[in-house]
């Protein structure tokens, strides 16, 4: 376990270093956009997301900068859709990681804006092939294409249109609606770093497997974690989707029928990995630290 | 100026095609995004700047369905920027071409959603190799990158920014401002068109100064219209800018220099296209319909 603490403290520094580079302060008229872009990014972000693209790519080959930017690209479109969906008009929530979410910090406008920028950022450094040199321009584009088809309309959009406009009152509406809203994002996180390694279908479809899972049950787990979690931990006051009568796993079901789930979820997740033997070690590891995690 | 008008209607029409083809309605939990989206995208538009990324293609070869994509691509693009200029949070616009806004017409969390979701769309189009099979991936990711830094907080974004955060008392920011907001669309449409085509560095470089002067010379154009144009042909009340003191080439220059201003601009940019000879005509005669507009 410190061996796996160090694994993963060691990539996550790693993303830190590359998205600072990426979005490092340009001084010109629009300058504050800068501001609130790292704001964002630098909010205290778990990055499980880059991590999950980088420990699949790491099922066939080491050298972890070759699927950097893409890493990079997945981060910045999870912080934009975290922007946008604190708004006012969407969430309105006023406090993201504990700190005021960018439209309490920088107005509505730059939020709108800096979300909008974020995910232009992530398609501009996937197409820049000077830093993407060591990877067929083909597969490129297939990752790039499942990027862009997780984070639209049949993607995390959708599931964003359907937690905001449809009636949730069973689980397959529920299920449906995480599959797509933080599902899609980690699904494709994962299939991205095995497209750059070079998975081929049948070790595509173990990650896609793995990845949708793995998904489903970090969805529970937050759930489950809005009822025990504390405060502080979660950055949000403890409770409050009960008292916002929101429709969630443990709302449905009961806290333990979700426990219970989300142990399922996470089992079968691991067990798609076990078609890549000692290699699948660390992604096993990281699945599980999302089951014992308090934030 | 007929064949001229047979010519424009032809290219508008099969852009029409092509982006029903692309945003056609899913039915599923999420479809009234695809309502949002075509209301959107179907309100009228003059489809300039796809027009201008297959007449620039046209310099090189004749097969306007290769860059067909990413003429759509800018279309959205283009579309998701105006859905979120409108937001009351921007410039809280009730009206669009004579229609009442995306927010007016579906509510502020779609219209938000909506531009995200065809700013991705956009993305995804042009990554889908099936229908890009035509063209040599490096390509797609050289077009792929202008378009993103065009869109991005370098670019379109920024440009909004400036409008939006920035006191503009003088020509140089408000040079800068349209440069950004409008002109790196437009500047990337053709640009686009050109390097999916093949044109060299030569080549290139006078599209980029061609596209940069008419992207200008359009926005000037613009200014103007909101003082001499009709309610019915501006689809919003004439006069405007004036009424909400905005700075405008008008206001800051009055109306008898901006236009002398704009013609200027649009000789600047037909004369960059002298080099492409007799292919250059087509490309001309839209710079100078721009000139001649009434909304």
């Amino acid at each position: 376990m410190e061996d796996f603490n160090e694994w993963i403290s060691y990539r996550k520094n790693l993303i830190n270093k590359e998205l600072e580079l990426y979005l490092n302060k340009i001084n010109n008229f629009q300058s504050i956009i800068y501001d609130a872009i790292n704001y964002s990014i630098f909010a205290g972000g778990k990055r499980i997301r880059p991590i999950l693209t980088l420990a699949s790519y790491e099922l066939f080959d080491y050298d972890i900068l070759i699927p950097m930017p893409f890493a990079c690209a997945v981060e910045m479109i999870h912080t934009y859709s975290l922007i946008h969906d604190d708004l006012p008009a969407m969430d309105n929530d006023d406090f993201r990681r504990g700190k005021p979410s960018c439209h309490k910090k920088f107005g509505e406008d730059i939020a709108i804006l800096t979300g909008d920028a974020l995910l232009n950022k992530a398609y501009e450094i996937i197409f820049d092939l000077n830093s993407q040199k060591n990877i067929p321009p083909e597969k490129i584009i297939e990752a790039g294409r499942i990027l862009a088809t997780a984070s639209g309309s049949e993607g995390m959009i959708g599931g964003q249109i359907v937690d905001l406009h449809h009636e949730k009152n069973n689980l397959e509406v529920l299920e449906y609606m995480h599959l797509h809203k933080t599902g899609a994002i980690i699904n494709a996180s994962s299939k991205i770093g095995g497209i750059l390694g070079g998975a081929d279908d049948e070790e595509l479809g173990y990650l896609d497997e793995f990845s949708r899972n793995l998904g489903l049950a970090f969805q529970v787990k937050d759930d489950i974690l809005d009822v025990e979690g504390t405060n502080e931990d979660i950055g949000k006051p403890s409770g409050s989707d009960i008292e916002n009568k929101k429709l969630t796993y443990v709302t449905l079901m009961g806290v333990e029928k979700a426990k219970k789930l989300e142990k399922e979820l996470t089992e079968k997740s691991i067990s798609s990995l076990d078609y890549f033997g000692s290699n699948g070690k660390c992604l096993k590891e990281l699945a599980k630290s999302l089951l014992n995690r308090k934030n």
